[in-house]
Parts: C-alpha cells; structure tokens; sequence
C-alpha cells in the first residue's frame, strides 16, 4: 500500500451478503440462493438516505476504494474518486459498491459452486441481464437498510445506473452516468461477439467445464482482452501511447514474435487479464451488455424515463468511439422530452471509452457540482 | 456465369509466369525461385504504354475482372471497374492483376511447395514486405515487355501503388490510391495483431504446419476474419445492414448461440473465408502490412515522394475509420510539398472502408476523368 492520503478511506474489506430465496431472472429461470461481494465506505445517517450505489463496468469488482492490506499496490478501481473530500465523498456519503452477478469476485457467478452438483455451474449458470443484477442489487440495499440513493456508474456501470432508475424510481434521487448508453450499437454487440467465439473456439474452453481441468481456456480469454482494449482506447491514445514504435529495437523481427510495442501492450493486458477474470464470467456479463435496451423494452428511450423522478447527470468523452457521445446525447434528449433534470457535459479528453477511469480531475468537478446542486434543493 | 454484358471481359484465365533467379528480399533473405499468378485484360498496344496494373488488397488475388467459366457465379472481385467502357476501360488499356507474393492464389506463398523439402513452406516461407510484393510485380510487367504503366489499388493495393511510384519512378505514369495510406496507424497494427494472435492460439495451426493434417486452424482464421469485417465496414453501414435485430426471431436466446443478426453475419464471413483463404498466408501478408511505412524508410514522406514522375489520383470515403481521410490526406499535403501533380477526392459514403469495392459508380467518374486528364497531356 502507498501511504495512504488523507484522502483515502484506507484499509478496506470485502463483505458478503447472501439471498436466501430464488430471484426470477428476465429469461422466466429462477435462480438462488446466492451471495453478493460488497464494500462500504462512509456511513449510513438516520434518515438512511446518503447512500451512493457504484455500479462497475465489465470486470470491475467490489472493490471500487482504498486497500485491502497494507501490502496492497494498488487500490480499488474508482479510488481517485471515492474518499474523504472526493467527488463520491465519504465524509457526506455512504458508497456502496458490489460485485455484480454473473462476475468472478464474490459474488455469484458461473466460477460458484453449485449447490444441486457440488460443481461449478459453468454453462449451467442462467443467462442474465442488467435488469437480473439490478434485482440482486436491490436486495443488497434493502439489506443494508438504504432508503434513498444515488446510483453512479459508467459503461456497463451506466446501464446499470439507468436500470435503477425506472425499476427502483422512488428510491432513486439521483443518476450519474459516464461514458454509457441506453443500447449497444451493432459493432458494440460484434466486438463482443468476437469476444466470446474467441473464447467458446478456445480448446480449453471445455464447453465452460474447465475449472477444475489443467488447462484453462486462457488464450480465448486473452484474446477476447485484447479486442477490449482497442474498444476501450482510440487511435488517438493508441498513436500516443505507442505510434508505430517497435518494442526494445528500432527494427522489425521479420517474424511472427512481437514486433510493435502496440502489439505488446494488448499481449500483456491479455494476460494479466486471465489472471484476475474467469472465461464464463466474460461470456455472461458481455451477454448481459448486448442484451440490454431500454426503448425496446420500453417501446421508446422517453417512455422508458417517464416513470424516474431521479436528476441526471450524463458525461460522455470526446474520443469515446465505444460508447460515443452521440448515444449520451440520445439520452440526454430522452430524458428532457420525458420533462426529467438532466445535466450533460461532454468532456474533451484524448483517452478514448477507458477516459471514465482516468479522467478524475474534471469528472470530479462536475460530480461534486452536481452532488451539491441536489444537497441545496433539499 | 450471368449473361456477360458488354461491358464485361467475358471468360478468362490465370496464367502463371515462373521467376527462375532469387530475390533479395527486405528482410536480407534471398528466395526463389517463385511463380507468380495473373490474369490480363486487353491488348497491350505497340509502343507497350497503354498498361495498367490492378493491386489487390488484404485476401484479393489474380482474377479482378470477368468470370472463369459458363458456370461461374461471381466475377472478379473489381468487375465494377475493368471491362469495355468501364473505369478501367479494356478498349484502351491493357490491364494486369496478379496474385501478391505470400498469397494463396496461385502466386508462391507459405501453402507453396518447397522444392527444398517437397512440403509445403509453412512457418520457412520468409515474411515479406510491401517492397517484395512490387519487386516479384516488376518481373512480372518486365516479362510482359510494359514499359510504361498506371497503378491503382484500394487499401493494401494502394500501399503497393505507392510502393511502385517511387521504386520504379520512370516507368509509373500515374498512381490511383483508394482508401489506403502511407502507413497502417498503431490502432491498425492492433487489429492485425489480434488476427494473427487468434491463428496462432488454434490449436490446429501447429506452428504453420498442417496442410497435411486432418484439422485446419480454421476456428483462429475465421475469428481473425470477424475482427477484420468489423473494421471494412462501419457503425453507420453495421447499423443500416443489422441494427440490434434478432437471427430469425424477435426475442433472445438467453444462451450462446448466435443471436443477433450482426453476430450471425460475423459467423458467415468467417465461414466463407476459411474456405478460400490460407492462415499462414494470412499471417504473412498482415505483417507485409504492418511493416509499410513510407516515412519511416524514406525520412519522410516528403522525401519518399521526392523521386516519383507519376500523377496522382487519391481517393478516401466518409466513414473509412481503418484507413481514414486523415492518411489520405498526410499523402496528398507530402505530394503537394514534394511538387508533384494530385488530384484529391473524399466520397460521401455509408460504406466504410469496404466503399472502395462498392461505390463504383462515383469511383467510375472519377477514374475516367483522372485518366482522360492523362490521355490528353499526353
């Protein structure tokens, strides 16, 4: 652990919380009992109504602030923005983060144990939605004892946080959305899908019944990372970040090794990634991410925020061309014809989709104005 | 074969011209002797100055125009373009196509024979650039007894139409380039190394070794072919073509079979291409386009320009994101600052990169016009 700043909320710990009963999932399957992985920082007040749900992005965890040991290098995922004085300030608020269904890191997911075998669900877990980690997220809420909140999230993390607006619309006080959308577009869905047929054609892959095999289905994972993290940059960063260099020459291979530094970066993000991710947990999440489509549910984008009676904020990132800005904009639109308070900001940043993570200093402005804009109207 | 109309070349044939002496390739490797694969249409005229000669791009091979039998069903892949009247007018010119070196069509590549061994070359076929591909070209024009010729080609082609304008200056009178550039961004390297990292992780590849073996790496080449079709077409041309529409149906699966339309016509252009295309040939001509980068071995592209005597037809589309306007116009501003004479134009497209195999009709008007410029200063 660096030393942590004042700023930090400091050690941290995973907890968990179990359903008990069945949830009846969007595809008619029921499914529990399960557990969910949680953390808290700040506290809850009387009126149990300062609570801030972070919803993560595809293979994020519970573990959005501070450390889990002294030793820990790293802190959790969104720890530039949750802490004492920060935009999500747990000196105001009580931040709540879990890891969503169907992941890899506490909470139930297809890596869990299945109660009927004594196995791992594997394919056996349900096909879920947002709309299914939404529901296992309320009960979370009710459990803790939250009765008002904010939810906050972005990408996969902003569906999320639309999701709780219109499902859980009184209890909703305000939604902070980043670099998200209402709908993937079509090359959303075909990134992903390459994603998953890299993982389905991996031999290992074993039809999702790998966890107890030799071999995990790593490669198929790796690669599916790697046309992540093209998604997830843009030519932009790309061309900063790397340009046409090569890796520790100045001079091609002339073979099949690595040449380029681009080339090294997404090997190294693939495997690092099989490291923290389990194969099944990207085919269900991704799955989840397509699937999800408010004006199709709700016969249209405004029908679908008519019943919110939450303010919004919708920030989208220039070089964002994942989740571009243009969808933040239909959003937007959406919610204004509906009659809802909505704040939008496109912010100028070279970093492409990944900005959400990286961008802190100007997200962290127009967050703490928003947060305060709702604590003067009360 | 449809009806061939008047405009069409009708039947005809690839012929194959065998080059006995070795080359000495980029990489320092000497290689040979080789046979390269081509098919003409037209007559070349007496004073042998009336050629042109058609680069294919990334899969492409000999047969550019016509059909090869009665009951042929496609044509060449630039049928569009080159017949009697049409852009590459047959009635004037004499037009040239031959499969690249490291191909898969006829010309020798890794599926060739190694007359060394008498297997094929596999992973012992050297990797090759750009500049080798126009050097076993150059033999080629020099044994059909061309003395002077035009050069056009789309994306990859329009690298070795580049290529030719400044390693065979005297000889290139004017140079036609689509949707291509001077050299591929870092965001293109990544996509190509993504491709090549799915080939190489089949398990059936056996490090380029398995012409003979009962399974192909045909699940890593066809992957490597879904992340390549997201990127010739483009969110706008995904958008209009799939939308988030369901596979025959109006509901999801809640399983991982196809269940989008965009996933179902990923499915099928990797199907289609393992059957016509050769990973390691694959494997070999990606990295040939990795390695262009005019500015990069000439000092800039200003100086690489400095030595060509052609004219200059450059032609970009709207919403070609792999080969964007941008590099486009990096070649047109170092041409211009070089002095040499370039015509310019950007095609208002829905396309994609894939426009240049699909806006005929513009590309038509443009391409006479260049050309009728040249026949008249003549």
């Amino acid at each position: 652990m660096v030393y942590p700043k004042a700023d930090s909320v400091g050690i941290t710990r995973t907890k968990y919380f179990t359903i008990q009963d069945r949830i009846l999932l969007e595809s008619g399957r029921e499914f529990g009992p399960l557990q969910v992985a949680y953390e808290t920082y700040g506290t809850l007040n009387d009126k149990k109504d300062n609570a801030i749900l972070l919803l993560h992005a595809l293979t994020g965890d519970a573990h959005a602030a501070g450390y889990h040991s002294e030793e820990d290098k790293k802190p959790g995922w969104w720890d530039d923005m949750v802490g004492p004085g920060k935009a999500f300030d747990t000196n105001k608020y009580f931040v709540i983060s879990s890891n969503m269904l169907g992941g890899c890191s506490g909470t139930t997911g297809p890596c869990s144990i299945n109660p009927e075998t004594g196995r791992p669900y594997g394919l056996d877990f349900p096909v879920i939605t947002i709309e299914d980690a939404v529901k296992v997220q309320k009960k979370l809420i009710d459990f803790l004892g939250v009765k008002r909140l904010i939810v906050a999230g972005g990408s996969m993390g902003g569906m999320q946080a639309l999701e709780w607006s219109i499902a859980h619309a009184d209890m909703v006080e305000a939604v902070i959305i980043i670099a998200s959308t209402s709908r993937l577009t079509a090359q959303g869905i075909a990134f992903n899908a390459v994603g998953r047929n890299a993982i389905l054609s991996d031999p290992d892959f074993n039809n999702g019944d790998y966890y107890d095999k030799e071999k995990q289905p790593e490669r198929g994972l790796a690669i599916a990372r790697m046309v992540g993290h093209i998604t997830y940059l843009c030519e932009e960063s790309m061309h900063n970040k790397f340009g046409r260099r090569f890796q520790d020459k100045d001079k091609p291979n002339f073979d099949f090794n690595i040449d380029f530094q681009v080339e090294s970066y997404l090997e190294h993000q693939g495997q690092v990634f099989v490291d923290r991710f389990d194969a099944n947990s990207y085919l269900y999440i991704t799955k989840a991410v397509d699937y999800f489509d408010l004006a199709q549910k709700h016969g249209s984008l405004k029908q679908a925020f008519e019943k919110t009676k939450a303010r919004f904020l919708v920030m989208s990132f220039t070089t964002d061309w994942l989740f571009p800005t243009s969808q933040s904009k239909e959003i937007v639109q959406a919610l204004i014809k509906a009659g809802k308070d909505v704040s939008f900001c496109e912010i100028e940043s070279p970093c492409g989709h990944d900005a959400f993570l990286l961008e802190f200093e100007t997200q962290t402005k127009i967050v703490k104005s928003f947060l305060a804009k709702g604590a003067q109207g009360e």
